[in-house]
């Protein structure tokens, strides 16, 4: 059929053919009144894109079209759209419903609805599915569709809805700024975006990794100091330092968590941004008396962070580092393969949306 | 020898014989220009006298003397001490000295200095050991013997200097007052004294327990509402609900915890104080990212804490519901085992100190 009564996209149909992707069509929800359909100019891959296409989230059925760090153009706008208009260059991310009137809603926690709709493998109170960003095509809430300022180049504004709103978020809602002592832990699709917020909002920004190669690259994206976390008793000299830790790493089950916490400030808090698939590691309480740490996590953010994020990124040239791939059976396959091996710096930005799908 | 030289308690020897108590002579530190010595007139039990003499905590060698839950008269002060005078009814807590020289102290965070000295089973950086309070005397430097009340009876305010502490900090510290909901988690000697601090600060505040019988002593003092834990989806109604869970409770280690942290709203605590011998329950980053829960703990509090405490309870007659034991062989171990057993509404104070060590 095509657009607008259907989408494309590459998809993948289980767990088990996880990296074998194919173009399918895909039927979006029905078109609502303050919906807006964007036409894909390209989209970021996401550690959250893996994890869901190997299952390690949960199983699926296919075919599934994951991505969600969407850059395009509105090419339709519902007749109650206000924030977007026709033409826009716009982002949408990783959520692209909420009810907007529960109470969460109303104070600010969309982003925490209980009844968000996820971008993709998600369904909507009516039943239509939602598809993400892999496609031609992509249909949102106008609440979660974001104008994207003219200074950010749409490679590297992609990144900036998934991996840019989960760690500008928690640093913003923690009051990080000058006086605060932040460290980010794990520098890369997120760590290296957390790294620059941090040191943009004024805070005295520290990188912890295990992998000392990175020393250079955390120095220019913001670090004072580097601090390499396979060093034996790396953290004895950092114990009561950092008023906040923004855990960006996806292998917290396998961290020694009593030497993490031991490097908060009482009442610190250990955030975590990375959801890996297995649990925590295991823990004592007297973890956290010791200093009343804080674990907590966070889940994307609200639109005002969101748009504050953009100017903010906007105004100070801060951008992902990226590398794109051309979207395309073989590209996708690439994107997933290196995610799941690590093998990116520090973020992919799949392209070429408008030649695979035939949509320009 | 005898007072002034040395102390006399009631001990055990090892974790095998935890409740066989005799009494022992008990050497203090060096008496130094800042140290007080209390010749006591009671002492409150503690769930940590019994996580120390059973070596739920680790191992000891005895004799220990436990109890830090001390009200007495202050009969010797050193030459510098300016907070309490001879003569002076005070009180000390689980903690008797700390640097007062580091970042944490100099920022009211005594209670947690890394050179923190405990009440017992615990060495000053001189090499002389602390010893608790269910003995003769107890010598602490003076900033942590705190003056106690006219309003306030001895055998009460005793459970007040450690339960009390405990319970009363963390809520000061998040700031719970009027427009925050406040859960209590676990009744016992712990919560009972939470529901108090909660619903006295102002709080809207609730009970969770899950003993269907405490509901109206639960409602007594101060809950709103009494939520019993036992019930098949009890958490359900409660979704999104609390600014601030206080576990109280001494059995986390068996909790359900997603469910408890779902009752939290966005960015709520789930503030720990019991502390189990076990490690927390096996857990999952997806249960803080749903709502940015915070899982944490604390320590006591700190002087500034205690004064305020006290004077609260001196002002609205808060009280713990006090049973008394007199103390002996057969009195200390009848504490420690009922408490171990939960045999207790909901605190025991040891009295009769003048007469079993004869220092009336």
């Amino acid at each position: 059929m095509g657009y607008p009564g259907t989408f494309e996209g590459f998809c993948v149909d289980s767990p088990q053919s996880w990296n074998k992707f194919h173009k399918s069509e895909l039927t979006p929800k029905h078109f609502g009144d303050s919906d807006v359909d964007v036409q894909i100019e390209c989209c970021g891959v996401c550690g959250s894109d893996v994890h869901t296409v190997t299952g390690g989230w949960g199983d699926f059925e296919g075919p599934l079209c994951v991505g969600h760090e969407v850059v395009g153009k509105a090419v339709k706008v519902g007749k109650d759209v206000k924030l977007v208009k026709k033409g826009d260059r716009v982002g949408v991310g990783a959520q692209v419903w909420s009810c907007l009137k529960c109470e969460l809603c109303k104070n600010k926690n969309e982003n925490y609805c209980p009844h968000l709709v996820d971008t993709y493998n998600a369904s909507y109170p009516d039943g239509g599915k939602a598809h993400g960003g892999w496609a031609s095509h992509i249909r949102a809430h106008e609440y979660f569709v974001f104008p994207i300022p003219d200074a950010l180049p749409s490679h590297l504004a992609a990144p900036l809805l998934c991996a840019g709103i989960t760690t500008y978020s928690p640093l913003a809602r923690a009051g990080v700024g000058p006086g605060k002592t932040v460290a980010v832990l794990g520098i890369g699709g997120l760590g290296h975006l957390g790294l620059q917020w941090a040191s943009a909002l004024g805070a005295e920004t520290y990188a912890l990794t295990h992998s000392p190669n990175k020393a250079d690259d955390a120095k220019k994206l913001g670090a004072k100091e580097v601090i390499v976390t396979s060093d034996k008793d790396w953290a004895k000299p950092w114990a009561f330092k950092f008023d906040f830790i923004l855990n960006c790493a996806d292998a917290t089950d396998s961290f020694d968590m009593k030497t993490y916490l031991s490097t908060l400030k009482v009442g610190g808090q250990f955030h975590m941004v990375g959801i890996p698939d297995k649990p925590l590691p295991e823990m004592a309480t007297m973890m956290f008396t010791t200093n009343a740490a804080k674990l907590t996590g966070s889940h994307l953010g609200n639109r005002q962070e969101m748009e504050a994020m953009l100017k903010l990124a906007a105004d100070k040239g801060i951008a992902p580092m990226v590398e794109t791939l051309e979207i395309s059976e073989a590209g996708c396959k690439e994107a997933v393969e290196r995610v799941k091996e690590s093998k990116v710096c520090y973020r992919l930005t799949l392209t070429g949306f408008e030649k695979a799908f035939g949509t320009k």
